[in-house]
């Protein structure tokens, strides 16, 4: 039975759910925790686009009458506002959607309502996943953006207001939010989760990912939601073989990150983990302008309908994405697709022998200001490759605020991406606060 | 201009735009004609879940009062009603959406839109693009079954109600009923046409493509609906190389079908065509299995909300698709993926210097009975392989019945595929009547 040394809201989705099924405490308590944090809190933070408290407290009541549905039995979690969920408005971060009712839950809702969790509330995303921001602040510095576009699920997550998130990652969505809020943001490999019920940015590249304040936890709704049996992580037989790779983007990561990334490298390898530098060819950087192309054609094609009827409520960000895509040759696109299965099938040449990638996530810590998510392109760079990626709050600036590092899988491999992460965390804990 | 030998109804889309294009006639006369033969013929066929006809002239009437939009100007297309609509209720074939209202148009429908195209109504689908049949009945024998699930877009088509429809393919939704039905069916490569707004059935597997009464037409509208520019087909400087399949499941090929393909052999060759038989490595086999599996399994996700709200409208069919998808282990369904992957890029020792497969493309002509709508392996095969892949109605039976041939493209060679059954189209003609 947990040891109840922290509240309620602050204790992470595994222990909620041990807590619940051992009779430490109640569903319905945890909810009124997290409900009570974010009465306090969201004034400040904006991390929810909708909250039903006396719905959510109902569920948990629920949970706490009838027999355990599965894992995740009366944990709280928050949905990132792109999921059509049955009981709930789904705003797409855009006028457009304002008070949109969908008649079912997307597969990610339904899956998790299965698995026993209480549906707190819906939490800010960015215009339908993009660059647009939403209302939310980051819980750290409520001047500074919490990242997008899953910007609400992070700072959430990161405040104490739910032990864990779903997120979508096109670019950086998941990533980049969790870094600059200091959880943890796994993205799987591209199509692990089903995305039925979401509403599409980029369809080659949308994935469906988690936030969550472990690696455990990251890993315990990953399991239920690809349908991996979740299960503890073990701890590997041998410390992990990591490769540290600068990638084609190193410019672009600033004094902050290269800290971060050098503390982690040091931190391993006192640790014992074995730490290669290894190179990234040159030409690979054709990746992140490929993932642009891509990513401006797909979003002007699940915007057709909007673009043709409502046009005057998309904002002038997005409408220059979807301008871009309508005028960008057929051709391009074409190429920029064939481009990225080429480095796919070139990943080995960096990886060699290693299990994961030791990289840069964002450039430094969240930049002042809400009008702008930050740089996506050291995330977007392994959504467009489909691999499996994981941001780890392992550091903090002298100012305290976090800064993430990332961690990315071999394709496919995404067991053996949270084993290593789970690992390093354990080696490197926290970020000082 | 076009010359006007045939009523309205019966031209093709690219004889409609030409012609509306042109002065010959207006989109309203096109529009009428075909909602006079559905009039006249749809309380036998059944082709269609939702007809309005006023809303249906009254788009044709806008077309021919405003300029041209786009290369489809005017022409009247079906849509199969798994894909949202905003003007018109999406009912999945099912009781659970029964009435059920999208706030928004599906990618291909606001595309179809922007082209200029009059949206004539939703065609019939079998349940949720499965196996679970709708009302609709085949046009050469109302005893018959049409195939599914694209059902309605089929039999529309072939009974000269309109000129083109849209369908998805899972395993073999569009080429089987194109093939039962007497007219081209072309599922594009995986992930070539968008499917924003799109039901999903198995999100691995579908596939949007197009139902016509020619190569040019299924062209004009894949054009369209993938960017790429629609332009005429070529004539290839040479008569095009083919292999000659079997395929691991000729035992599953009839008399009918391997009669068909024989009459295409002996038509091609003649033709000038190099037919070259080649073989397929036996252990390709395991494609079809690891497609079953694929399809369960992601079946049961993209239903997750239904089945835990509505599993009683479920038919016992799915349900029991549903069943078998949430009892398959993980490891089962990793595997089968894999199966896929390795197989696709295998594809070149069947292939070897040919530019696309005859292979079978139904058992034989379209089954006696309503209640199923016929076997899906032959056609499911290559859904699961992602290549693009045309039937052709080529061959009749004796009775008059048709049994369409199947051609299949490289990976991503889409062009190339067509312009293949374009030359092939016009050496061996329709089946005689």
């Amino acid at each position: 039975m947990t040891e109840l040394q922290e509240p309620l809201n602050q204790l992470t989705a595994a222990e909620v759910a041990e807590g619940i099924a051992g009779g430490a405490f109640t569903a319905e308590a945890v909810t009124a925790a997290c409900l009570e944090r974010i009465a306090a809190r969201d004034g400040t933070v904006h991390a929810w686009a909708h909250l039903d408290a006396e719905a959510a407290l109902a569920q948990a009541r629920a949970r706490d009458a009838g027999t355990p549905l599965g894992p995740l039995h009366g944990v709280p979690v928050g949905i990132k506002d792109v999921f059509d969920t049955c009981d709930a408005p789904t705003g797409m971060g855009s006028p457009i959607y304002a008070g949109y009712r969908p008649f079912a839950d997307a597969f990610v809702v339904a899956t998790l309502r299965a698995a026993g969790v209480v549906i707190l509330g819906k939490t800010v995303t960015a215009e339908f996943a993009g660059l647009h921001p939403g209302a939310t602040a980051n819980p750290h510095d409520p001047a500074r953006t919490p990242g997008g576009s899953s910007s609400g699920s992070a700072a959430a997550v990161a405040d104490f207001m739910v032990p864990a998130a779903l997120g979508t990652q096109t670019g950086g969505s998941v990533l980049r939010p969790a870094s600059f809020c200091g959880v943890v943001g796994f993205k799987p490999s591209f199509a692990a989760i089903s995305r039925a019920g979401l509403k599409l940015a980029a369809e080659t590249l949308d994935t469906v990912g988690v936030m969550a304040r472990s690696v455990e936890d990251a890993a315990l709704l990953a399991g239920v939601l690809t349908g991996a049996a979740p299960r503890a992580l073990e701890e590997p037989a041998r410390p992990p073989a990591i490769g540290f790779c600068r990638t084609v983007l190193w410019e672009r990561a600033e004094a902050e990150t290269r800290t971060a990334l050098e503390e982690a490298r040091a931190g391993l390898t006192e640790a014992g983990a074995k730490v290669a530098e290894v190179e990234m060819p040159a030409d690979f950087l054709a990746v992140d302008r490929a993932r642009n192309v891509i990513n401006a054609v797909e979003r002007a094609r699940t915007l057709a309908f909007e673009w043709a009827r409502h046009r005057e409520e998309i904002s002038a960000r997005l409408a220059e994405t979807v301008r871009e895509g309508l005028r960008t040759p057929h051709r391009d696109y074409v190429r920029a697709l064939e481009t990225c299965r080429e480095v796919r099938a070139r990943l080995d040449e960096v990886f060699g022998g290693n299990e994961a990638l030791l990289v840069p996530c964002v450039p430094g810590a969240a930049p002042l200001g809400l009008e702008s998510t930050g740089e996506p392109a050291l995330q977007g760079f392994w959504t467009a490759l489909h691999v499996p990626t994981i941001t780890l709050p392992t550091h903090r600036t002298a100012e305290g605020l976090p800064v993430g590092i990332q961690l990315v899988g071999r394709p496919r491999a995404d067991d053996g991406l949270l084993a290593a992460a789970h690992w390093m965390m354990a080696r490197l804990g926290e970020g000082r606060r």
